[in-house]
C-alpha cells in the first residue's frame, strides 16, 4: 500500500498539518523540522499531490515520449502535437525510438527515469506488464496515445478502432461494394488488429445482405510491403473483390502498387480505403480515400492530459477522439 | 585560452605526475589530495582526454540527436542507423525535434546539456553561430550529418551535394535530355541548395551542347507541396521541358502528382528524378528512380565517430559518403 501523509507525519514526529504546510511552503519551521520531513518523505516514497511534488523534487521541464517507429509518418505527427503543446508551457520533449523492441523499450523507461523527466507519453504499443513495473517505480505521470491498455489504470487517447473500421466497411458497402477484402494487421494485436477485424465484420454482417462476403487478409506488419504481399493474395482470391479496406495508410499504398503492376486501375477496376490519414494518404498517386485519425489533435491532447496531471495529481480521464471519412480519389461508386 | 594539466596540478599544488595518475585511477594518493585534484579540476573547467573524462564526470551512456522534422522518412532512417550502433554499444539515444525553429533548437541544446549526454548529433541543419557556441560550452563532443559547417571545426558526415546533383544531371543527359528542369530547394540553402544548383548547372554546361538548357525553380522547402507548386510553373513554362530533377523524394512526388493531374504521364511525357531514395521513392506510383544517399549508413558512421571522439578525445575525420542512382520507373530514354 502507498504511504499516506499520515505515515509520513507519524515517522516524522509532527503533525499532518505541518507535513502539509511543509509541502506547501509555507513559512513557520526550522530547517531541521524541514528536513526531517523531506526525508521521511523520501525514505517512504511518499508521493504528495504534484504542487508538493514540485517542492519536492525539483521539475525539469522535460517530458518523454516513446515511440516505436519514426518512419511512418504517424508517430511524427502525433509527435508534432504533443512537442507544440509542451513547448507552449515552456517544457521539452525527448523522444526514444523503441523499435518495437522490448529490450530497447525497458532501457529506454530506465534511461528517462535517470533524466528524472516529469512525465511520459507512450505512443502506439501495446503496454506489457514489465512496461508498466517499470513506470509505475518511476511514479510520473503516464499517458497512452494510440493504444489503451486493458489491463491497467492508465488514460489513454485513441480513436475506437472498432467504430472507426466499420465506418469505413459501411462507406464502402454504400459505394455499392459487396465483396470487400480487408488487410488486416495482426489477428493477435489486440490494440489495431483485434477491434479493426471486429468492426470490418460487423459492418459486413449489419448489411443483411447475403452478398456481403468477407476475406481477410493478415499481415505480421502495417507495411508498404505487407501491404503489396497481401495484396496479391486478394487478386488471385476467387472471390474477386472490388474494393479493399486496408487496415494503414502504407498497407493501402503497397495494395495500390501492386495493383498497379498487374494493371488493375485504381478505381476504376477496384476501390481502396486506407486506415490513418496520414501525409502519405495526400501524396500517393491516385491520393487516398482513409479512415482519419486526428494525429496531430491526438498528440495535443495526451500532452494536454500528462500536464493536467503533472499538475493536479490527479488521473485524467481517458479520451476518444473522432474519425473522419477523407474521400479522395480511391473509391468509386459501383 | 583552456586549462592545462599544468594549471591544474600547480592550483592544486600537486605535481603533474599526480594528477594524471589520479586522473587515470592509480592508486596511492589520499582521499584529500584526490578530491583537491578533482575540485581543481571542475572550477578550472579542465578538460583531461576522454578517458580520463570517464572518471571525472561520468558518462552517462546517452547521446543526443537533434532533427530539424521527423515527418519526412529522411531524418527518421538516419536515426536508425545512430540508434543501431549506439544500443550495440550499450547507450541509449535521445532524440530533440527542433521543428527547424532556432528557439527550439537553443532550448533543446541546454535540454541534452542538463541531460548531460556524452555527445550529440546534429542531423541536417545549417550549424548557425549561436548553436555552435552553446555547444563548444557543453565540451562534448558533435558530429554533423547530412550538413557541415564552413566555419567552425565540426566533424561531418555527408553526401557531396555538388558531385551528387551533377551526377542526377549528367544521367538525364545521357538519357538523350536536353531541356531539364531542376527544382532546386532555396538557393540561400549553404548546404542543400547553392551546392545543388552548382553541380545540376556544371552538367548542363560540361555537355557543352547548345540545346542544353536550364530552368531552375527555387521552393521555400522540400516538401511534397512545394514540388506541385513548382512544376506547375515548369508545365507552363515555353521551354517545354523533358525531364526534372529534383532536390528531395517529396518535391519529386508532389511534382509527379501534380504532373498526373494534368494529364501529363510519367515516364512517357516527362522523365523525372528525385534525390534521397527515402522509403517514399519505393512507394511512389510509378516508383521513383532517385539520387541515393545512404542515410541508414551516414547516421551509423556518424555515430561511430562520435563514439571515436568520446573514447579517444580526438577530433574525428569528416567523412563523404557515395552516392548511388537508384534506377525505378520514371526517366525514359528520348
Amino acid at each position: 500500500m502507498d504511504p499516506t501523509i499520515k505515515d509520513v507525519a507519524k515517522k516524522a514526529n509532527v503533525s499532518i498539518a505541518t507535513v502539509s504546510r511543509i509541502l506547501n511552503d509555507k513559512p513557520g519551521f526550522s530547517v531541521k523540522t524541514k528536513t526531517k520531513v523531506l526525508r521521511v518523505i523520501e525514505e517512504l516514497g511518499y508521493q504528495p499531490n504534484a504542487i508538493a511534488r514540485g517542492l519536492v523534487s525539483k521539475r525539469t521541464h522535460t517530458i518523454g515520449v516513446l515511440m516505436p517507429t519514426l518512419l511512418d509518418m504517424f508517430a511524427a505527427r502525433i509527435l508534432n502535437g504533443i512537442d507544440d503543446y509542451a513547448h507552449e508551457l515552456g517544457s521539452s520533449v525527448i523522444v526514444c525510438n523503441t523499435d518495437n523492441n522490448g529490450q530497447r523499450t525497458l532501457k529506454y523507461l530506465r534511461v528517462l527515469a535517470e533524466k528524472r523527466v516529469d512525465g511520459i507519453i507512450f505512443v502506439s504499443e501495446y503496454l506489457k506488464d514489465e512496461y508498466y513495473k517499470v513506470m509505475s517505480d518511476m511514479k510520473v505521470p503516464i499517458v497512452l496515445v494510440s493504444t489503451m491498455s486493458p489491463d491497467y489504470p492508465v488514460p489513454f487517447v485513441k480513436v475506437d478502432d472498432e467504430l472507426a473500421s466499420f465506418a469505413a466497411t459501411e462507406y464502402l458497402l454504400k459505394q455499392g461494394h459487396r465483396r470487400i477484402a480487408m488487410i488486416a494487421g495482426s489477428p493477435e494485436d489486440p490494440i489495431a488488429g483485434v477491434p479493426r477485424i471486429k468492426g470490418y465484420r460487423a459492418a459486413l454482417n449489419a448489411e443483411g445482405d447475403e452478398e456481403a462476403k468477407e476475406l481477410i487478409v493478415s499481415t505480421q506488419d502495417f507495411s508498404y510491403e505487407s501491404g503489396m504481399m497481401a495484396m496479391e493474395k486478394i487478386v488471385d482470391h476467387p472471390l474477386k473483390v472490388t474494393a479493399v479496406f486496408a487496415s494503414s495508410d502504407e498497407l493501402a499504398v503497397g495494395a495500390m502498387s501492386y495493383a498497379n503492376k498487374r494493371g488493375i486501375r485504381i478505381p476504376e477496376d477496384l476501390s481502396i480505403i486506407g486506415y490513418d490519414n496520414t501525409r502519405l494518404a495526400q501524396m500517393s498517386t491516385p491520393p487516398l480515400t482513409a479512415v482519419g485519425q486526428p494525429l496531430y489533435e491526438m498528440g495535443n491532447k495526451s500532452a494536454e492530459m500528462l500536464f493536467s496531471m503533472m499538475n493536479t495529481g490527479e488521473t485524467a480521464e481517458s479520451c476518444l477522439m473522432p474519425y473522419t471519412i477523407e474521400e479522395r480519389e480511391t473509391v468509386t461508386r459501383i
